[in-house]
Formats: structure tokens, C-alpha cells, sequence
């Protein structure tokens, strides 16, 4: 069903089976603070060099303060003849995130101003969080709730609301010059399988990756709660961003869908990069513009940083049937839709990374290939490197000084990696000199 | 049958009846210059306060002369028998405009050397002007002509064409700042309901629209003849041109048929604002590109000026079968027509006025909405001011000093006065500030 | 079947019968170098002032060097009974371009070596050369070798290659501003009458033509081999590369199918003047963006170059079947289809020597057409002098000092001719200047 990326093998397997990281990962109950996010990132911190960073409840970050921690042991509804109808353990959607703890007889009046469910999709259970709002509630199944028809229910969350912090992950790896790849997953949602850990585990597999690659660039991993997390790392970081020459939002990569990408807000060279790569993939995919809604792209090209970020999704929130509901589970999420999503933003690191601009020794009129041996009939024959003859005629005409490499693979219509094998070859002949971008 | 625009209430209503002026104005003969002229501005004069300007004949303008001023009191074809066929008084336009007086009788041959008609329209009487050529004639409708077989006939044209001026209105509103609006329409039309006294009224109606409102633009309305009336203007106001910073030319509103903008010839501002509102105003219309041929446009886009000038009409000169005859009439034009023009161009000067630019107190992330109440679900429900939460995105992430409202509400693709309405919000909560454009 | 150009007549005939001329050198061998190259210029120089050039063997030319030189007297394969089976005297296609001598007998699965056919176009001899390769071999039909089942061969091939000289020639007319157009067509083909003669032939029409007119603009034509002429020509010109505004290679220009245009490199000014006149010509016709393959704009538009200059041809090498084969003969080339293909580059070189700047004397306004004889009605009569009063219009609204006539044209999508016309009319007016552009 899924096809294959032609541009890159994609038989190159990630250092990490990526299902099984989102497996482990699973049951863990995440939110913005507390126990959850800090038990993920140490699962985290076995693949990679990640820095973790506590910053304290109340610290201002810009307009906003860091959140008061939450951390939750339980919470269930029973009948009052405690019978336990609906339980945190079976699964940690049931508990409205930030809820207060309570304990009580509620009437069934009162309780169902604290029930949320899904009457449109009633087998699901929503997930619902109430950020810092002084309030608690349960979120069920829509069928579940209607057989509920007791008068009153025993109801009990055993949670604390308190100073503490906020947690995040960060894995810098440097590179040869101070531009850097930035790369960010929200890692504050509970047991959501795409919209959140897919991204977490393809970006845990890319930094291993990174980290083992000769890399020009530097590539910063943020594993981060949404929204606050990002405010907070930007806050603490505005030296760095100067640095940031490409950057990406990942998420909801492991559904079977399309890929979305939605550029940047001041339309930078990761939107023609991501869009070329994508051309030649054969994947099916759409490209859409920037608005100021959906991941933490918000706070990245908030308009004093406007960060040079998009945003790689497959499934788009809100615009999949199990976006927020227990259905975006284990089998929502399949290995090889994870693993395709690997190997595609691999082959955009890796065109980012190569990409620089070339300039012939002597540009005046085409170089003699014959006595060089690389004059090959132009009828498509890839030689060793895989560049065909009519790459090298490419690259030898746009090697000015001016065009970069993936500039050249738009205008050539050509996948980049070609180019860049070209590029070698010319490189190897003495024909070009590279010159850093 | 019309549509509503919803970018504006439409209910607001013109503090005049425009087709009760249409139909006030109808019956006057007016020409280039002579009193129907200033017959109609002093019945513009009792609505708006309108300066009347009279340019003595001779007067160089440019590479142009103020002609001789036109005044015509009856003319006729009568038998010999003295049974008069075609009269002035019936339909002024039965006399060629700039006609000399004449008197005699003239064999039917002769005559028909003076006499137009549209024999593809046989019942309609077609409208034609000499320009100060030394000639005299007569148009009436195909059908009639044909039934005049006599052999002579007695003709009478009672005009005089001599050292006058020629006379124009002109309305300036103040505004805060130097820059205006200018907003033309031609009055040398006799009796055309829609070539000519549509933009009349609908200008009429928007002067005394402005007067009234609170505007940092300043809005000049010219009531001119077209061609050398506006020739002369300029010749007489070219201290004035720096200032302004849009223009529209109105004509031919009154019709039912959808919406023409004819853009500017340097491709203005103005282009985007009135694109803008017709695409959010489910109306239907149609863009066309500049040409130098119309209406005074060319005049105000010629290359040493190059004015921000495009012209806004519904029926398109030329194009419609009504167009120069006795059937663009006071049947023609129809009183929702009229109302919908005039709603459309206040929407767009309501643009103009309120378009400047924004910029973020602090553009680091997004402000915290919640703590200032500004925070709802996403779901598309409008503030009370007319503005949904995503509009408020928009404008907080493009506040950035660069963008202005209007190029904002293109960006979003968002109607112009909702985003209005977001920027509102935002200065009230203090989160940006305004800077004039 | 072939549609007129109606942007200018085509009944001027060129001062030679290009289709005699093409039959004319069609017998000739040519190759890159040797006699019938030699023999080919000195037919060319009949009929203008012809420079002929000959650089020695083994001169460096950037990363090249002049090959050495080829000449064959004579090619047969023959049973070993002394019948002739394949005669280079019955056609020059049947040895292979730069075979080296050879004479004896060869067994069938020795000669199969050296024998070129067409399996999918069984009755045509194909065209093949062995660029400085030390080899020998023959092409013929593929049905003709599949009779030849004897056991061996008699082979001789009467050639040498040794030092003497590539031999190139120009013909440059100097216009009245240093400014200059440069043309260029291939010389290197044997029997091939599109894929060479038909540009050649075409080529010296233009010469004669353009040494005849007056002219702004200076011409060069370049009658060169393919690749190494190209490189050969550059390297000895080098001053005169900043003189070249223009340049067209021209090529296949015989055959009865539709223009092709491959853009310039740079997107220079030539390529909006071929597509604006091919657009007005009503011919069927194909704009192909730049690509470095195809014939000598590889290295005039090579990076250190980027010479303005694209390509003009009907058929594209390699997607029409005749191409490089036998059938590229005096029958697939039609006069009718060489004098049309001459007509339109006639038209562009026209348009690029009458291009330049007009300004109003006085911008203000339109001028007073009237009181100048130059007012019509605007129905699409043309003047005497070609243009319309619409044409005239647009001339004067355009004529800002900046934009050029072309551009004129193209924005108001007119003939270029016809706003000629209409800059003629207004300059003879007083009206406008011109301005070299």
C-alpha cells in the first residue's frame, strides 16, 4: 500500500524499532507537567545524549508563567454500591487533565456537568484537558454514560495541583559550522499514539541517527510541551535562535494518510526543500500555507522570531476521525507509516545538510567529459554514483557560485540526491569547487 | 436576486433616495458645458457642500483648450405641412450634441446626411455628440426614419454655441492626514440614467456619507465633464496629486448586472482593496486588467501622473445594448442596484480609511488570551465584535509592522472589517499598537 | 496547411531560393573538420561577406583542443566477389564520422563490430560519428544486413586523420550602436537537411537580408561546427561578448512541424520577443525552458557566459523519427516551411532592432488627437500606417521613458508591429521621443 521514497533507500532501518518505542511509551499518562512527561523523556534518554531541564512552577517565560505541576495517582466513578464503572487505570483518558483532586457522592445532575463524551462518535472516549482551570472531570464513552442512570455515583480522583515544574528534553548535536536544524515534538499528551508519540519516537530514532552522521549542520531536538514548552524553551534561548537556518515541527506520523506540510510563515528554504523531496517521493502529499493555528510553528514564527519552521504531518488535527480520542491508539499507528516518515525526513536532513553551492573552476563553456571518462550517452544510464549524464550537464551549467544545490534540483526537475551525486563526481574531477552557503 | 454583501450590514441606508435623484436629474440636457450642467450640480449642491467651478472658454489645459460653451432651447424635423415628427422636447436626445442652430427645409436626401440612427436597434434612439465639429444632426429611432418619405422636411435647431466656461463641482472632505481619496464621475451625459447619473447619485449619496463619519483620509469628490473636464482639473490641481492615495471612477451602477473593476494602470492598492471586498461579498464580478480607453481614468493613469485611479462600474461602456441610447433609461436603472453600489464602495472606502498597520507590544510567542479573556474554542464563533478566534491568531501573528490590515486580510483570506474587528480586540487588551500608514 | 504570419507579409521573398540552396550543399561530407566543411563556407560566401577561419590542430580552446582534421575519399564493403554492397559514394551516412582508414577482409562477426543499424527503422541508414575515437565503422539500413549472411567481407575505408585545422566562418554586420545579435548554426552534418542545412540556408538569407536593411543593431553569424566551433569561436572572442544583446541558435528549421523555442538561460529579453511574435503569428508553437542539452547554447550559455541566446527550431532532435538518419533528406525539408521559418525570425530580428523607449513630450493627460488628424473612431480601423486608435492609446499611455516597445506590446498584447506603427504615427506627431534603450 505504501510506496516506497525512490529518491533514498528506505531499507536503511532506523537504529530503533519505532512501534516499539510508541508501545512503551503508550501507557504513560503525559500532560503538560508532572510525573508522566519526566518517566517519557528518561525512556528518551536511554537512546540519546538528552539534556533535561526542570523549570520551576511560576518562572515568567514572555507573557506567560510556568504552570503549577500536576501529577495524578487515580480516579474512577462507581456506582454507590462500588461498583467501579469508570477507572484512570483502564485508561488515563478518563480523567479530564488538571483536574482538581475530589472525592464524593455526586447526584448524576451534578456529575454530568463534569462528564465529557463524544455523542457523535460514541464508542470513543474523548480527550479533553482543562489547563489550570479550578475544575475536574471525566471524559467516557457516549454509550457508557447513557447506561448511567443511577441517581447519584461515588466519584474519586486522587491528583495534586502544586509548585513544581515544567519538564523538557533537548539533544543538541553540533555540527561543523553554527547553523542548525531544529526540530521539535510535543510530548505532553497521555495515551495518544499519533498525535504525539509518533513524533516523539521518529524523532528519538532521527537523533541517533544525526548524532552518528558526518553533518555540516547542527540539529537541536526539543522534546517539549506544547504551547508552554515552547514559550519556555524560546524564552530561554533567544541567543541561539540566530542559528536556526531550517526548522520542523513533527507530528501525527504514524497514521496511514497523506503527508501535510505546512510551510513556514516567511516562506523559507525547509518549505522548497520538504516540497522537492516530497515531488520526488511518489508519496502522496499536500503542501499548505501557513497559519497561525495547530502545532508550536505558532510560537516559532510568532512574528518577532519568525523562525525559518514548518510543519511535517500525515494525519492534520482535527481533520481525522480519531484526532483526540482513544481511537488514536496502538493500531491507529502502524510500523511502517512510522518507518516511511523516518526515511522521508531523513532524506530532507540530509539534502539540508549537503546543500551548498557549487562553482566550476572555469565556467566558460562546457568542460571536455570525454577524456575524463565521464561521457556517456545521454540516454538515462545512471553511472556508479547514481548521476546520470544529464545531472552532470546540469550541475556543470548551474555550477555559478549562485544557484545552491536543491536551487538547481527544482530548476533541473531532478531528485536532489542525483545532484548530489553529480556533484561529487565533478567535485572528484577537479571540474567545481563547493562553497559553504 | 441580488445578493447581499456580508461584509457589511446593507441596511445602512443612503441618506438620500438615489433613485429618486436619478430621476430628478433625469430630464436635464446636459452636455460638455451650458447650463444643463449647472442645473444638475446645483441639484447636487442641496445635498453636499459642493464647490462650483466655471472655466472661462479658451482657457489652455495642457495640450487643450476650454471649447466654447453649448446651450440649446428646442430643435425639430417637422413636414412642410408643419406636423412635427421628431422633437427635443419629447427626448433630448434627438439632437446631436454640439448641433449649431440651423432652420430650413431640406430635401429629404440632405437631411439624411444629418441623421443617426442604429438600424440594428430600429426602436431605440441612438446618443451622439459632435465635439465642437461646425456640424448639426439629429438621432431617432431606425423605425421612425423609415416611415419619413416626404421629399423635403423642415428643420429646426435653436442652439447657440459661443465664448462661455466650462463648469465643474468639486467636494472636498478633510481628513486627519494629507492623504485622500479621490472618487470622479462625468456629468455630460443628457438624458442617461446609467451612464452618467448612477455614479452621479451614488457619488452624491457617499460625499454626504463621509462628511459624517469619522475618517483619517480625506475624500474628494469631482462631478466633472469627462475627457476635458477632467483635463482641466488636473491642470488646475496638480499641487494636489502627491496626495493622493486611492482613486476610483465611478459610472454606470445602476444596472443589474454584475460588478466590473478595471484596476489601476500602476497595478495600486486600490486594485487589492476593491478585489478584496467583491471576493468576500459573494457578489458577482469580474476584474479586468487597465487599458487606456474608458472613462477618465486614462486621463488621471496617464504616464506623467500614473494616479492609484481604477474605475468601479457594473455595466461595462460599450458592452451592454442599452449603452448610448435611448433605452438606458430611468427603467434601466434599478433602485437595489444603485443601493448595492453604493454599500460596496462604502465597504471599500471604510477599508481604505482603517487600513494601517500593526505591530505587537512584545511579537515573542503568542500573548496568553486566556488570562485576558480573549481565549475560546476554535470552532469559528464570533467575539462581539465580529471577530472569531482565528481571525485574532491572524492578526496577532501578523502584527509585525510590516503587514498591513488589508494585506493581512489577503494573506488569511479572512474579510477585511473581521480582521478589523480582531485588531480592535487586540488594542483594547494593549497587546499591539497601531502605527499609521 | 502552413498558416500565415500576420505580423508581417510574407510575400517578401529572401534574396536566395532557400530550399535550391539546401539542395545545393546537400551532397557535401561534412564533418567537424576537413573539405566538405571547407567546400560547404565557400557556397555561403557566394552570397555574403563571409569570413572563413582556420585554427590549427591541437590549439587549446578552454579545456579543449582543436581535434585533428578528417577527410575520406571513399567507403565500400563489398563481397569478397568485389560486388558492392554499401558505397560511401551512394551515400556519406554509410561511414561512420572520423573512421580511420582500414582495407582488407573481415569475417561477418568481425565487421559486425563495426556496424551500425537501426533495428526499429529497418529501411534508414542511421547517422553516427565517432568523435576522435580511434575506431572505423559503417552504418547502414538494417534490412540491407540482415541479407548479408556470407562468411566475410572485403572492407576499405580511404580516410586520414591527421593535423590541419577546424575551419569556421563569420559574417558580422556592424550595426550603428555597438550593441549586437548574434546567430549561430551548426556546420558539422553530413547528408542531414534539416538537423543542419535548413539552419544554414536560412542563416544566409538573414545575412543577406540584414547587411540590405538599415540597422541599429550590429548582426554576427556564426557558421560553425557543433560543440568544439562553438568553444573555438568563444575562446577567440571574448572581448565581443559583452556586445551581444541577443542570440538565437538556429537549427531544424525545414520540417512542416510546429516552432520550438528552448529559453535562454538567463530568461533574457529574446525569449519574451520569440514568444511574443510566435504568439501573434497564429503558427502552432511550443515554449521549452532551458535545459543544457541540444545544440551550441550549452556554451553560449554556459555559467561564465550566460550569453542572452536561445534556440529556434521547428522539429526537436531526437522526438522526430527522421532525425540522424537517411530520412532527414530533400524530401522531408519543404521550401514553403524554410520561407516561413525565415519570415519569423525576420519579424523577431525586426522587433529586437526597433525596440527601444518612447516618452511623451508632456505626459499630462492624453493629448488633443483630434486637432492632429489622428482621432478615428475606435472600432479597430488600422491607420495607413498600421495602427489603430487603440494601438495609439496604449503607445502614448506607455510612453513613460520606461517601458520598452516590446513590453508595451506584450502588456497590452498587440502585434509589435502595430504599436510600431503607432510610435511612428506619434513621434511624426511630436507627440513622443524616443529613447535608445
Amino acid at each position: 500500500m505504501l510506496m516506497k521514497i525512490d529518491v533514498k533507500e528506505t531499507d536503511r532501518k532506523p537504529a530503533i524499532d519505532l512501534y516499539q518505542l510508541v508501545r512503551e511509551m503508550f501507557p504513560i499518562n503525559r500532560s503538560q507537567t508532572g510525573s508522566g512527561v519526566r518517566k517519557t523523556l528518561s525512556i528518551i534518554a536511554h537512546h540519546i545524549d538528552l539534556e533535561i531541564n526542570e523549570v520551576p512552577t511560576g518562572t515568567s517565560v514572555f507573557d506567560w508563567h510556568v504552570p503549577m505541576e500536576w501529577n495524578i495517582r487515580g480516579g474512577s466513578i462507581s456506582t454507590l454500591g462500588r461498583k467501579c464503572l469508570v477507572d484512570f487505570a483502564s485508561n488515563n483518558l478518563h480523567v479530564l487533565g488538571y483536574s482538581r483532586p475530589v472525592q464524593g457522592v455526586f447526584s448524576r445532575a451534578e456529575l454530568a456537568r463534569h462528564i465529557h463524551t463524544l455523542p457523535d462518535q460514541p464508542d470513543l472516549i474523548p480527550y479533553r484537558t482543562g489547563y489550570h482551570a479550578d475544575d475536574w472531570g471525566f471524559c467516557l464513552s457516549h454509550h457508557l454514560w447513557q447506561t448511567m442512570n443511577d441517581d447519584a455515583y461515588h466519584v474519586e480522583i486522587n491528583s495534586d495541583i502544586s509548585p513544581g515544574s515544567l519538564t523538557f528534553g533537548e539533544c543538541f548535536i553540533p555540527g561543523e559550522t553554527p547553523n542548525e536544524v531544529l526540530l521539535s515534538s510535543h510530548i505532553c499528551h497521555p495515551s495518544l499514539a499519533n498525535d504525539n508519540l509518533s513524533g516523539i519516537a521518529v524523532m528519538t530514532a532521527l537523533a541517533m541517527r544525526q548524532a552518528r552522521q558526518k553533518r555540516r549542520l547542527g540539529y537541536r531536538f526539543l522534546f517539549i510541551p506544547a504551547t508552554i514548552g515552547a514559550i519556555t524553551w524560546l524564552a530561554r534561548n533567544e541567543a541561539v535562535l540566530a542559528n536556526i537556518k531550517h526548522g520542523l515541527v513533527l507530528t501525527c506520523l504514524g497514521d496511514n494518510g497523506p503527508f501535510h506540510y505546512k510551510q513556514s510563515r516567511q516562506g523559507a528554504m525547509i518549505d522548497r526543500a520538504v516540497a522537492h523531496v516530497l515531488r520526488h517521493s511518489s508519496l502522496r502529499h499536500e503542501i499548505m500555507p501557513f497559519a497561525p493555528y495547530g502545532y508550536d510553528e505558532r510560537q516559532f514564527c510568532s512574528p518577532a522570531f519568525n523562525l525559518p519552521v514548518g510543519c511535517l504531518m500525515r494525519g492534520v488535527h482535527g481533520a481525522f476521525p480519531e484526532y483526540h480520542t482513544s481511537a488514536d491508539n496502538l493500531d491507529f499507528v502502524r510500523p511502517d507509516a512510522l518507518h516511511q516518515s523516518y526515511s522521508l525526513i531523513e532524506t530532507v536532513l540530509d539534502l539540508l545538510d549537503a546543500d551548498c553551492t557549487y562553482e566550476r573552476v572555469d565556467g566558460r563553456c562546457e568542460p571536455q567529459l570525454g577524456r575524463r571518462g565521464l561521457y556517456r550517452t545521454i540516454a538515462g544510464q545512471r553511472e556508479a554514483g547514481g548521476a546520470t549524464q544529464m545531472d552532470l550537464l546540469w550541475l556543470l551549467n548551474l555550477a555559478d557560485g549562485d544557484h545552491g544545490l536543491l536551487e538547481m534540483a527544482v530548476r533541473a526537475d531532478i531528485p536532489f540526491a542525483r545532484l548530489e551525486s553529480a556533484a561529487r563526481i565533478a567535485l572528484d574531477a577537479g571540474l567545481v569547487h563547493a562553497r559553504p552557503k
